[in-house]
C-alpha cells in the first residue's frame, strides 16, 4: 500500500492503546462463519470473560461499534422520550452523553462540572428528584476525572431512578463492581484496557435496567440490547458482527484473566500514581483534582505559554511516542497521557522522558531525572 | 487459546466471504491514531476507492458498524417519524429495512414480493402516490434475487420520492451505478464483495438525500450522517473508527481497482453463470427467477426430503467448504452458495463438487461431472 502507516509509534494516548502481538495475530487470521460453533463457543468465553471484568452477574452484551454506540445503547434502552434525566457534564464525553439524550428526545438537565473536578456526589442528590435516570462518565477522558461512581449510583438508585454508566475509556483499567455499585447500564470499548484496537463495544444490563427496556420507548433497531439478548441466548448476535474482532477479544481477555484481574488494576493504579508522581516532580501541574484522578490517563496543564500541540507533535516526531492535547476548549491548554492496556512502567518511563526532553527544548526548564525517579519509585511502592 | 476456529474452511456463505492475505496482514497490524495524518490520509483514499466503487461523485461515509447500522443510517438521516414510504419486501433483509422504518416511526406500506422473485417495478410505479420513499433491497442475500434498482429508482424519483437502497451483499460484486439510477442513500457493507471481515459499512448519500437530511426528524447519533460528513471534510470520523478495518479496506480497494472494476464484475457475473449452469446440469432446481438471478449468492431448491441442513453439515465436514442453508421460512428448504469478493473458479468447482458428492451420498442422484463441465464451459464463456 502507498499509504505510510507508522508501525513503531508508542501509543500513549486514551485510545487507541498499544495491541499485544498474540492479539493483533488472532485479528489478522481468516474470517469466520458468524453462525457456526466455533462463534458461538467464543461469544460465550467472551461473554463470561465480559462479566468477570465487569464484576456482573448479568449478561454483557458485545457491538460491533465504538464505545459511542454502546453509550447510545445504554442510553436509548432504557428510557422513553419525555423521560426527565440529570447528566453530569465535565467533559467532552459529557457533553455527549448529553447530547445523544436529547437527539433521543429525553429531557435533559444538566450538571456542569469544571473541568478537572468530580460532580459530589451530595449535590447530585440534592438535584435529584422526580429522574428517570442519571447519566455520567465514570472516567472522563477528556480531562482525566474519575467520578465517585458508586455513591452517584447510589443517590439515584435511593430515588428509583437508573444509572446509566460510561466507563468506555475504564472498565478493564480499574476495578468497577457495577453490581455492588448498582450501575444500570454500563457501557465500554474496545480501544482502552480491552488491549484491542477500536470497533467493538459493550454494555451491561442490570435486573432493573432490563425492566425498564421492556417499556422504554426511544427507538432502537441496530443498538437494541433486547434484541441481541435474545441472540446472545442462542450463541449468536443480531446482525453480523465483527468475527476477527471477537476472536482477538477472546484472546485479550485471556491475557488479561492469566496476569489476573486484581493485578491488571494494580498495574493500572501504580501507573496511574507513578504517571502523577513524575508530573510533580518534574515541576508540572496535574489538571484533575488529585483526590479524582484517574488511574488511566493523566491529564496535564500545559506550561505557562506552550501550546500543548507543539509538545505533542515534538514528541512523537523526536521520540515516537504519541501523546495527546486537549480537546475542544482544553486544545493546546492541557496534554494527556494514556496509560492503560498493556502498558508497563518502561512505557511510562520513555513518555516520562520523552515528554521532559522536548519541554526542555522548548524552553521550559524541567528535572527529567527526577521526573523518572519519582515515576520509578512510586510504581515499585505500589506494586508492592 | 483454547477455543479452536477452523481457519481452513473455504467461505461459500454470502458472507463473511474469505479475506485475501494482504488484507489480513493489514488488519493484524498495529493499531494507531485515529486523529493523525496516516488515518487522514487512508480515509480519504477509502473514500475516494469507495466513491469509484460506488461509481458516484458524492461522499461515500465509512461507518464502524455491521451493513445493517449502514441500513439504519440510510432510513433515519432521510426521513421522519409519520412519512409515508413503500418497502418491497421479498425475503429477510426486506423485512430487516421494513422493521427499522417502523422502528423509528415511519408509515410504513408493505409490498410483499414472492421469495425467489423480483418486485415488478410497474406495479410499483403504480402503488407510489404520496410516498416520501421507496425501501428496498438491491440483492436479496436470503433468496438471490436482484432487484431492477434502476427502474424503482425511476418510479420513485418520478414521483419525487426518496430511493433508500440496501445494496449489503451486491456493491462491489455487480455494477451499481448509484449516480446514475439515482439512488438516494445506499448501504453497504465490508463482509460481502469489500474482502473484508464484518465491521465496517459505507453508506453514500446523494444531494437530494443530504436535502432530506437536513430536516429529517429521525433521531439519530451515533448513526447521524450529517455528523460523519463534516468530520470527513476534516480527514476524520466522528467516534474512534475501526482503525485497523480502515487499513484493511485501503488494502481491498487497492487489489480491487487493480483487478479493475469492470474485470471485477465480469469474474462476478461469469461465477454467477456458471453456478446456475451447474445447477441446471446437476439436476437441480434454481429458487430465484432467472431473469433476477444474483450474480453474488445462488439460491437452489433442496431436493424433495432433503433438509439443506443436512447438505450444509456434510459439504463442511468432508469437504471443508461453507455454504449456507435458507433463513426464517426458508431454514431446510434451500441452499445457498454465496459467490463473491475473492472467489475464484476453482472455488466454485470445489464446491460444486463437494455438494453434488453429498447429494450423491445422500441418495440424490445427479450428474456430478456435468456439473464441474457446465460450470468451467459456461464460466469461460462469460469471461470472452
Amino acid at each position: 500500500m502507498n499509504i505510510h502507516v507508522p508501525d513503531d509509534i508508542l501509543l500513549m494516548i486514551p485510545g487507541p492503546t498499544n495491541v499485544p502481538k498474540p492479539v493483533l495475530e488472532a485479528l489478522g487470521s481468516p474470517s469466520f462463519y458468524h453462525r457456526g460453533a466455533a462463534f458461538k463457543e467464543l461469544l460465550e468465553f467472551c461473554t463470561e470473560g465480559l462479566k468477570k471484568v465487569y464484576q456482573t452477574a448479568n449478561d454483557v452484551l458485545i457491538l460491533t461499534s465504538s464505545g459511542s454506540g454502546a453509550v447510545e445503547a445504554a442510553i436509548v434502552n432504557v428510557l422513553s422520550p419525555g423521560d426527565k434525566v440529570l447528566a453530569i457534564v465535565g467533559g467532552k464525553f459529557g457533553e455527549r452523553m448529553r447530547d445523544i439524550a436529547r437527539t433521543y428526545g429525553a429531557e435533559v438537565e444538566e450538571l456542569p462540572v469544571p473541568p478537572g473536578q468530580a460532580a459530589d456526589p451530595e449535590v447530585v442528590r440534592q438535584l435529584l428528584c422526580d429522574h428517570r435516570a442519571l447519566l455520567f462518565v465514570q472516567n472522563e477522558t477528556s480531562t482525566g476525572v474519575r467520578q465517585d461512581a458508586d455513591l452517584l449510583a447510589a443517590a439515584a438508585r435511593d430515588i428509583g431512578a437508573l444509572s446509566v454508566v460510561d466507563t468506555v475509556s475504564s472498565m478493564g483499567g480499574m476495578p468497577i463492581p457495577v453490581d455492588e455499585w448498582g450501575l444500570d447500564s454500563v457501557a465500554s470499548g474496545s480501544q482502552k484496557a480491552f488491549m484491542l484496537p477500536p470497533g467493538l463495544a459493550f454494555v451491561s444490563m442490570s435486573e432493573k435496567a432490563w425492566e425498564a427496556a421492556a417499556s422504554a420507548k426511544m427507538p432502537r433497531a441496530y443498538f437494541d440490547l433486547v434484541a441481541a439478548k435474545k441472540s446472545l441466548d442462542k450463541g449468536q448476535t443480531p446482525w453480523t458482527p465483527n468475527v476477527n474482532m471477537i476472536r482477538a477479544l477472546a484472546v485479550s481477555l485471556e491475557l488479561i484473566l492469566a496476569e489476573g484481574l486484581e493485578n491488571v488494576w494494580r498495574r493500572h493504579h501504580a501507573l496511574g500514581e507513578a504517571c502523577r508522581a513524575a508530573v510533580d516532580a518534574l515541576g508540572l501541574q496535574l489538571f484533575a483534582d488529585p483526590a479524582h484522578a484517574s488511574d488511566v490517563v493523566t491529564a496535564v496543564h500545559s506550561p505557562n505559554g506552550l501550546d500543548s500541540k507543539e509538545l505533542v507533535s515534538r514528541v512523537r516526531d523526536n521520540h515516537k511516542v504519541l501523546i495527546s492535547g486537549g480537546q475542544g476548549e482544553l486544545a493546546g491548554k492541557i496534554f494527556r497521557i494514556g496509560h492503560m492496556g498493556c502498558c508497563q512502567l518502561d512505557d511510562l518511563l520513555r513518555t516520562i522522558e520523552a515528554t521532559a526532553v522536548e519541554l526542555n527544548a522548548l524552553g521550559f526548564a524541567c528535572p527529567t531525572q527526577d521526573g523518572l525517579a519519582a515515576a520509578q519509585g512510586t510504581y515499585q511502592a505500589a506494586m508492592q
